[in-house]
């Protein structure tokens, strides 16, 4: 039921103010107003009133939102309190460079494993990480990992995917181009970044 | 005025169509229907129809859509088939990963330049492109490059959209995980790769 409680777009800016939020954690701030969250993350102040009214408002008049307090609370929704551990399938260069990349931690998630078939990588470490074989899957979920990225040619995305809902993977970020196909209760979301890319020219001005 | 005319959520599924015609002319198709486009991307025929609608429908009853006139005429609307070129700042790892990425391909988009500060990077060569200094920016729109791809750490990331705007350019794909300010004649679109993550728990089923 959770599930509906919450507007998917109001989830989707859930993160963005997380984020806004730990920054000016790090500044040094303890306390930060509607205004300067809504300036510091380009959301309007009266959008993020309404966003966090759906799970209560934290707000004390002159004062504004507890950093800390406000932070857990959003974790706690998104369930980053509970699940912070990922998998990633596929080290290539986007893979690698997933490893590599600092922004996980943001969000209090971390990439713990990571597999793929070549045996010239496996064995090596990339960012802290040592890249096992892709059979490693399969026992997932007994490590505690419900989360995976894969990071595979577009060719053996499905089949990838495939196995990591055999495995019991309950949530995907797939960065392979393309539609792959899991049950209901395995979440899936597709990141295509050359289509993002795709989407910008329709918006320049016309020289 | 054309920013208008056709709705965003139909402009961001258009790549999603263009993706679909090209898989499914590299199979030698060279017709396809709706129904067999709505299954290959994801998206319901009837939103296929509608999307199409807007720019006039291109399909023939028994036969479907000409796969090849329909993929132009998308790139035609997206304006892919006049903003081709792209430029990449900071060759990190996700710099270098986005640079090997052969998505873009699909798009016809092609990363035709790259820029970063670090005098170990500069000239050498990634994937058939030569690093540059920083400064080559500058000179981006003599070479009728007028959309780039900015994969900065977040501390510099304004400072570097900044640069791309004096230059002249009028359309930013932004992988720093914050919000950056840009004239309204320069298109910008930020991409938290993490924050896609971050979303993932909540859809997540409780174990």
């Amino acid at each position: 039921m959770r599930y509906h409680k919450i507007p998917d777009e109001t989830v989707r800016r859930l993160p963005i103010y997380l984020r806004g939020l730990m920054f000016s954690a790090e500044k040094g701030n303890e306390h930060i107003s509607s205004q300067s969250l809504a300036a510091s993350v380009g959301v309007h102040s009266w959008q993020i009133r309404k966003d966090f009214s759906y799970f209560g408002d934290f707000g004390t008049p002159g004062v504004g939102y507890n950093i800390g307090k406000l932070a857990r609370e959003i974790q706690k929704i998104l369930r980053l309190d509970v699940i912070k551990r990922a998998a990633l399938v596929g080290v290539g260069d986007l893979g690698s460079a997933l490893l590599a990349y600092p922004g996980f931690g943001a969000y209090g998630l971390d990439i713990v494993a990571a597999f793929d078939i070549d045996p010239q990588k496996i064995g090596r470490t990339i960012s802290g990480v040592e890249i096992e074989d892709v059979s490693g899957i399969d026992s997932l979920v007994q490590r505690s990992i419900f989360l995976a990225i894969v990071a595979v040619p577009r060719q053996v995305a499905q089949q990838t995917v495939d196995r990591l809902v055999a495995a019991g993977i309950k949530g995907v970020l797939n960065f392979a181009p393309c539609k792959v196909e899991a049950p209901k209760r395995v979440k899936v979301i597709t990141l295509d970044i050359a289509m993002e890319l795709a989407r910008l020219p329709y918006y320049m001005p016309v020289s």
